[in-house]
């Protein structure tokens, strides 16, 4: 291509500063280093991991910054060593890295590739621990290794998912963050069963996900848990049976919950990020296996408690990070799922909009119609 | 037998009062009922729950109360009904039953009974919701469903194991608690794999069980965590390879512990009952896959926190009863596997005392020197 080993100039979304609106900036990014692609991003969705961040929530987070973590593109060049891709490929970029070679990686036990953590974690790159976003010399951070907002990005070799070419990009961006987690939070982290009782709590693309995840492993009752009434009819079509909102309610949820279920539900799920309703999501459990899964992400600081007595009888906590998947091998399974229609994804999507409306984008993310705003990157 | 039906006067030590020395009394042992079992005790041991709720901590203790749950005997007589023992069968009474019957037990996902645990929740047995126990027809509470701190006691015939008559009961009776949690935490809940790094925290009978299971299950290294530095010596005969003294160390012990590791362990027990140390046994497991279990009982009212992050990075938190062995059918196995010299008992009594010299046992329990202490009930 022209354009490789050369500086692109292009659009890019750009947070100076916590909670400014974005800039629409012309960006330089530099060509991919040795183990690096440099990505064409043709559509990319808003996930609140970047509001956090972007809100200044994140005691992490640094400015000026490129967000965006849900998107798709085609690979534009490649660094020296590159074999995971080549230029044309179509990719979904992924913030959790997968190398196969580290301790994570080889454990077999979890996706959190330890590779490039320490790289990502503070907005660079490997190879020189620099950005390869500028403004006119100025360096421009990147933000969990994926930095999607902008019409190209540079991604280490094993943050990159090679995905089948007739997927829109369009619709599979998704599967770079909210659809998997949840799905992946009941297929791996919970394990659910045929038959079991499921509570979920809050309602978003996340829980929505957990639903669909819950009715294909066969769940026999999927309680929806949300203060937004508005919710439940499209909770419905994604397999929520039963609906309850705290509000209607005196008695604590958990007990509410307890009380519907005759001891407790088999599987929870926290899909908001509220450390009282990840304690009400454990203690709803059914006592001697009831497994509470915590998918919502609290703001910095918080803690999560309960008695140990809810432990010792036999309930089980956990977390989920993308759901346990390990990205770059599953990432293209799950695009195949969504060609087989075995997975949702379009259902998903409420908004569509372009790069330029991201500030729009973000507003809209505070109503309860949206669930997904996809924006396509085009000038 | 002479004494089938009748009631039986016998000794017992009885507390009276919270904190109050235990008193031995002549007491009168009713005859079992439908579904009950009246056992002769030839010899108890003390365990922390007993020290717990004499201490007053327990507010659902009630007094007066028989104590003790860690036991052996012989089976005098049964009530209508009873197949599962008959007079002469040597048992252990189960402070957790297993009827095979319940929701609970026929979920195959735990040890915890519900048949008779609302009688036994408060002190009485199911049938009449009445206690067997009474000294001048004053009634004496049940405690744990088996009140072994006396000559002859009343259980329900699904908290009773029938183990081999070959085992000698001086010994076998700590099969009835300490031991088997320990092993069970590991063994069931945990299910440490070979090669895994294991901490564990306190290294009382509970905590050198844990040490025993963990290297039965071919844990490479295990690291035993104490305050009291002279628990060292003979946590080395139960498997610990290394030991850590959090007074040692200016660090939190959690950070200890990681460093130690290079990132966690795989594993770790929390065996004292300090929700602090709950909190360090969970932060001091390693990224993506360390689980935590909590086999510690707590104070009343206390609770454990942590930050979620610390779940959704993949780290789990459990907890464990009676090591998540099913008492009537795993119990009798352990008595083989101790047969067998396949797991270690006689190794933990540090102490032979006889009812008579009960308080002298309680007293005992606050010594370093003293594992357990197993009293004799001849008059
Ligand atoms: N662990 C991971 O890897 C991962 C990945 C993606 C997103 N997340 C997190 O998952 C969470 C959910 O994401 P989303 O995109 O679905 O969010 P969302 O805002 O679209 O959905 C949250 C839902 O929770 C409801 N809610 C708010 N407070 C509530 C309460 N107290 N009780 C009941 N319901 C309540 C809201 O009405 C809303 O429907 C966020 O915290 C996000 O950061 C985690
Ligand atoms: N979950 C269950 O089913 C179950 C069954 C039996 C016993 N238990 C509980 O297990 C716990 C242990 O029982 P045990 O008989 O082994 O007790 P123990 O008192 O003999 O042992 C506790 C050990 O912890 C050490 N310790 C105290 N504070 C410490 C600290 N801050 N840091 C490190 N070490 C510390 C003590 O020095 C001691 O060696 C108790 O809480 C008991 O009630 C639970
Ligand atoms: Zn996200
Ligand atoms: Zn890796
Ligand atoms: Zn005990
Ligand atoms: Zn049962």
């Amino acid at each position: 291509m022209a354009t490789q080993g050369q500086v692109i100039t292009c659009k890019a979304a750009v947070a100076w500063e916590p909670n400014k609106p974005l800039v629409i900036e012309d960006v330089q990014v530099a060509p991919p280093q040795a183990g690096e692609v440099r990505v064409k991003i043709l559509y990319t969705a808003l996930c609140h991991t970047d509001a956090y961040t972007w809100g200044g929530k994140d005691p992490e987070g640094l400015f000026p910054c490129i967000l965006g973590h849900e998107a798709a593109g085609i690979v534009e060049s490649v660094g020296e060593g590159v074999t995971i891709v080549q230029p044309g490929d179509h990719v979904i970029p992924c913030y959790q890295a997968e190398c196969g070679e580290c301790k994570f990686c080889k454990s077999g036990k979890t996706n959190l590739c330890g590779k490039v953590r320490a790289a990502t974690g503070v907005g660079v790159m490997m190879s020189d621990r620099k950005s390869r976003f500028s403004i006119n010399g100025k360096p421009i951070y990147h933000f969990m290794g994926t930095s999607t907002f902008s019409q190209y990005t540079v991604v280490h070799d094993v943050s990159v998912a090679k995905i089948d070419p007739k997927a829109p990009l369009e619709k599979v961006c998704l599967l770079g963050c909210g659809v998997p987690t949840g799905l992946g939070a009941v297929w791996n982290t919970a394990k659910v069963e045929a038959g079991s009782i499921v509570a979920i709590f809050g309602l978003g693309t996340v829980g929505l996900a957990v639903a669909e995840g819950a009715k294909t492993a066969g769940a026999s009752r999927i309680i929806g848990v949300d203060i937004d009434s508005k919710k439940f009819d499209t909770a419905k079509k994604f397999g929520v049976t039963e609906f309850v909102n705290p509000k209607d309610h005196e008695k604590p949820i958990q007990q509410v919950l307890v009380d519907l279920t005759d001891g407790g539900v088999d599987y929870s799920f926290e899909c908001i990020g509220n450390v009282s309703v990840m304690r009400a999501a454990l203690e709803c459990c059914h006592k001697g296996w009831g497994t509470s899964v915590i998918v919502g992400v609290a703001a910095s600081g918080q803690e999560i408690s309960t008695r140990p007595f809810q432990l010792v009888t036999g309930r089980v906590w956990k977390g989920t990070a993308f759901g346990g998947f390990k990205s770059r091998s599953q990432v293209p399974w799950l695009v195949e799922k969504y060609l087989k229609k075995e997975i949702k994804v379009d259902e998903y999507i409420t908004h569509t909009l372009t790069l330029g409306e991201i500030n729009k984008a973000f507003d809209l993310m505070h109503e309860g119609g949206c669930l997904r705003c996809v924006l396509s990157t085009d000038a």
